[in-house]
């Protein structure tokens, strides 16, 4: 206890004389005191440190350290892997005493830089609160410890016929507690709407070791300032999140899918006006893909959903998904579409393909969802995750391809092919840029031209990827500068020092 | 110019003297230099003052000094109807260098006294901001000025097959900013879910003049804090909304519903996980009438929808409603349930009747919504709206019945019936407690008790009417100390010197 005294006071006289400019100061690295008062709050087995007496080997953090696809590396000393709220709220006491930076990390899936250390921040991983605290089949409530991985609730709710809201692809290693940090987005939003809506509550260990306990599971509170609403995509920048209540939907019943090719893209928005009046509640996902995408998709390996001659003269694909709770109800539903699009005077589609069985439904997914693989088989991607009204989509990629061709950067010899691809339904593109390889010529080409198109339409700059490391430049593109410095003094009341994150989401 | 240099060069000084303790100290009268100011803003068509020159009686400002119940009054001089957010900005700004309290107010429908002074407040009206911005029919997305009522929206995106993601009572005379404000939650929350969900943008003049423009038309954005979560529910005490963007939804082509009579509450979970699985995504409503509650509806003019017979032996009641895409299906849905419901071996439902025309589905609304008026009729009400576990329903209002039992104060003499009704979906009980008069006794037999109950279920003292003035000293039943800690922070870093909204939300 003699050392803790001794730190803890230390901590104190620097915050009383610093308190000013923290921030600006820079954070202090993990010594083997600190470990030292790391192993009275946990047992060995949750501390993985290069320092004594842990002193494994660097590469055995190398997992930690690196984002999934080799793009951040960080240089952190110490994983802490607590396994209650109160051990969470004890490390954080101490870093912030202490002013060691700390990473909240989860399933470490994401692909901004947001869960891998900037320096050698302490990783806290969530991985060993991997508890379900509660599940309300009636009301399907769900109340989960953050480090829950989502394919495990998916799992543990659909006995009781109920699903998660969100689902990504990366749902067999993602956590809970980051898809909420991140404010993910994913395949569901267009039917059960953002984390904003179906989050009701939060567990959260403030960066003074506070523990913000807002965990209830009420649909409806109005008892003041909805505080959780903050941590739902700060990217762990304002304290770690311990706990989730999440409201889950009842499973449905049947899916199906289409797809659909257009002759123009001129025909998407019609269409899509059409689909949502037809379909109704039972519409899922609206899913574009243009025509360079589709080719692409086929060229690596995707089936051919449509023939030869279907898809002579189309200029791009939509992908509808339906998602209701009798199948014979929503077949009439889709197959009534079908007709009325095809026998229209003025037809707005070419043809469509329905699917009729569990693994023809697969294989539409997969043309849609094997773009982004067939995009990375043909060259070296640039990836802009971008939202921007929907009549804009196409302009966008045009103007990008028309932009590239002016600075003589299209062609064989640098960039082969600009297309895009996403989510009509939430007006959210992926602009694909795929290069022959990564030059900066043609980064200098990208950026900031995309940046500056996504601020002329008013868009996003992150739809759902968030900003991390990455983006922290280029959040002026999309926030003004009275909410930049909003939320520069949001992050300084509830992180005056500066610990929590560093290097993410807000620029220097 | 020469008075504006004038005052607002006392308003600096005033601030730098008392920076740190500005909240405390009382706010500033009106005074006719102020209105002089208040002139250069906005025409005499919008200023509403006892002062001179305007010098209105103070008859005409009776209406924005009272709530609609003629609970609340306050005794503001001055009313100012902005036109525009820079008049508002312009406003405000003055209005806090001068220390002059604002009390924003839209429709005055709210039911906690939150739009109408404490004191002496400027009230600032947002009734003339009454322009829809725009509508994309395509997304659905509508930008509207705050002042723009409900049902005027409403008619607005009709003809283009939208329908608003809320519904309330009020909605003749409710206007968005105040829903917003208030997080208005309503008859559709079950079905569209919460306006943190589906608000996408706000504009905000926050109390130094600022205008913080975050009226973005995006479904995904990814990019920094979500600050305009933070004014969803704060009831104007953090800021003025001047404009919202807010995703609207594709209008159902029907809708049905049905009421059944069970003949007993411990059935109505049960119940509830069956309709909700059956009807899955066209469930619209599912809301709680317990006996005494039907019986007073229908004592008080609301025509019986069960025969006598069907009425016999039921404990509650529970209506259901459907809003889907297409008639046929969802009627053989409903019927399917019905059949499935009749001819279990162990019946949940003593029997139900299905509305078979329009007149029919508002009839069966009517015993629902009649409840509130019949009670009103029958006495004096106590209302409590609260959020408790579905299954705690009843057990909260036998408790409150067992506990005036108890007292000594249920009978003829004192409380003639306690009931309790809702929207079983949200968790949202509606507990009255019918009286012969309001009388000390019973207020101090029901609080604290009733807000005790509710927080040993972790639940809300307020589940969608707020906390206005009405029960800032019952915040601490539904929020931790640490949370309303939190709360007065983000109050203090929005509003150090306390102008916006006084004396609301948040306790002393």
């Amino acid at each position: 206890m003699l050392s803790l005294s001794r730190f803890a006071a230390r901590g104190l006289a620097l915050r009383s004389s610093r308190a000013l400019h923290a921030a600006s100061q820079p954070l202090n690295s993990v010594t083997e005191q600190d470990l030292a008062h790391f192993a009275k709050i946990l047992p060995p087995s949750s501390i993985l440190s290069t320092l004594p007496p842990s002193s494994v080997a660097s590469e055995e953090l190398h997992l930690y350290n690196s984002d999934w696809m080799g793009k951040y590396r960080g240089t952190s000393t110490t994983v802490l892997k607590p396994k209650t709220t109160e051990q969470v709220s004890e490390i954080v006491k101490w870093c912030n005493e202490r002013r060691i930076g700390i990473v909240p990390q989860g399933g470490n899936t994401g692909l901004v830089g947001g869960s891998v250390p900037v320096g050698d921040e302490v990783i806290l991983s969530l991985a060993n609160m991997s508890k379900v605290r509660s599940f309300d089949s009636v009301s399907g409530i769900l109340v989960a410890d953050a480090g829950c991985i989502l394919q495990s609730l998916t799992d543990y709710i659909a006995p009781h016929n109920h699903i998660m809201p969100i689902d990504l692809g990366a749902k067999g290693s993602c956590q809970i507690g980051g898809n909420v940090a991140t404010n993910a987005g994913g395949l569901r939003l267009l039917r059960y709407g953002s984390l904003h809506g179906t989050v009701l509550g939060l567990e959260v260990v403030l960066p003074d070791g506070t523990i913000l306990d807002q965990l209830t599971t009420l649909r409806k509170d109005n008892t003041g300032y909805d505080l959780k609403q903050l941590f739902i995509g700060a990217e762990g920048t304002l304290g770690i999140i311990t706990g989730v209540s999440i409201l889950t939907p009842p499973a449905p019943q049947a899916s199906n899918n289409v797809i659909l090719a257009l002759p123009s893209f001129k025909n998407v928005l019609p269409l899509y006006e059409i689909v949502k009046r037809q379909l109704s509640e039972i519409l899922s996902a609206f899913e574009y893909i243009d025509r360079t995408s589709y080719d692409l998709a086929v060229k690596h390996g995707q089936g051919r959903a449509l023939s030869e001659e279907d898809v002579e003269g189309a200029e791009c694909f939509v992908l509808v998904e339906t998602s209701g709770g009798k199948r014979e109800h929503d077949e009439e539903k889709l197959n009534n579409l079908l007709e009325f699009l095809l026998e229209a005077d003025e037809p707005l589609i070419n043809t469509g393909v329905l699917s009729q069985n569990p693994a023809q439904f697969s294989s539409l997914w997969a043309l849609r969802e094997g773009v982004t693989e067939a995009v990375s088989k043909e060259g070296k991607p640039y990836k802009y995750d971008i939202s921007v009204p929907l009549s804009s989509f196409q302009d966008v990629v045009d103007g990008t391809r028309e932009h590239l061709k002016s600075k003589g950067l299209y062609g064989d010899h640098a960039v082969k092919y600009v297309v895009g691809y996403g989510h009509v339904g939430d007006g959210n593109l992926h602009l694909n840029v795929v290069a022959n390889s990564y030059t900066p010529e043609i980064q200098a080409a990208l950026e900031p031209y995309v940046y500056e198109v996504v601020a002329s339409h008013r868009g996003s700059i992150s739809a759902e990827h968030g900003v991390g490391a990455m983006k922290t430049h280029a959040l002026k593109y999309s926030k003004s500068d009275v909410s930049i410095a909003w939320m520069k003094k949001i992050k300084q009341i509830f992180d005056p020092r500066g610990i929590m994150n560093p290097g993410k989401v807000l620029p220097e």
